[in-house]
């Protein structure tokens, strides 16, 4: 029997493996040897599938970007307040993901591809709450309203998120989402989302 | 007369040009000799002043809290979206600082000392805005209702900020004014701040 691979499984398995190596050594330290090895592979294997270390760094980037989308096609239960907390660093892996998230944020302010894919993720990620706002106020609201409110949804998981990332001592769960709260709450009750 | 030279005032020049050379070209990218050019100074000058690139940077992200926190604490007025407004990146000024800021966010995650500096900025920060929003609401709450507040708040700004610093050409004052509103208004309405 010939050896079947995946290519996209086994481009998404580094990708995977490089999200855990930039977390450990930043985008800076990363090197393709420790994704390799993070990986479970060779570095040659690594370089088969990916054409450097930039290409391997674009592949983790998307990762992150598809676990965050993916999280959001689930189906969305519960009212709002539970669904924006299930974006926040809550448990380990979402905050890798923040960590390297934010890393990558970093970098894009000199790096115009960066912000590029950055801004198309961002797009994709309003449309999809602003279409879980729709729903939630039953239609009565145009997409264009709802765009607006899932902008400062949106603003109000980052700002939360983003200073819980660099603090995570400080900020457990209890405490990320009691913020949040504050921030959403009064902001979409009158719109009964919440 | 002697040439007399204000180590502090020229640390601080340095430190400034260190800001805009990281803004052209990265926290990688700035070399000593662009923070030079910048400074208008040779780079025997910077090392001078400074123990190398590392101390440099350090200094630039240290001239940037002092300029948060300078800015802070002008005379507050107006009601606190407007105050909370000031802190965006509505020109270019601070629209340069939020992208260092940013890059020096995305490298903090990866360095310990860069994260207690934020941290410890973010502490001055809180207890500023908690002052303000004790005066606010005529000292009838007590400074740990109004630092959670003040969580909030900053969390607001930092997510709109966030947003507009990596995607400028959608983000301009308007826009983020309006989100900010969204999420501060009804959050403080009921305590009477805004």
């Amino acid at each position: 029997m010939p050896k079947m691979v995946d290519h996209d499984a086994q481009r998404r398995a580094i990708a995977s493996a490089a999200i855990d190596a930039i977390d450990e050594a930043g985008l800076d330290g990363a090197r393709l040897k420790d994704v390799a090895a993070a990986a479970q592979v060779t570095t040659g294997a690594v370089t088969h599938y990916f054409d450097g270390k930039d290409a391997v760094l674009m592949a983790a980037h998307e990762e992150i970007m598809r676990r965050i989308l993916d999280r959001q096609s689930d189906p969305l239960r519960g009212d709002l307040g539970e669904i924006a907390a299930a974006f926040l660093p809550l448990d380990d892996a979402s905050r890798r993901e923040w960590r390297v998230w934010l890393a990558f944020c970093g970098r894009a302010v000199v790096n115009e591809d960066l912000r590029a894919r950055h801004k198309a993720y961002y797009r994709a990620i309003v449309e999809r709450v602003a279409e879980r706002l729709v729903a939630a106020q039953r239609h009565r609201v145009s997409m264009a309203r709802a765009r607006r409110q899932a902008d400062a949804v949106i603003a109000a998981i980052d700002g939360v998120g983003f200073r819980a990332t660099l603090e995570p001592e400080d900020w457990p769960p209890a405490r990320q989402r009691a913020v949040l709260r504050m921030l959403l709450e009064p902001a979409l009750e009158e719109d009964e989302i919440v």
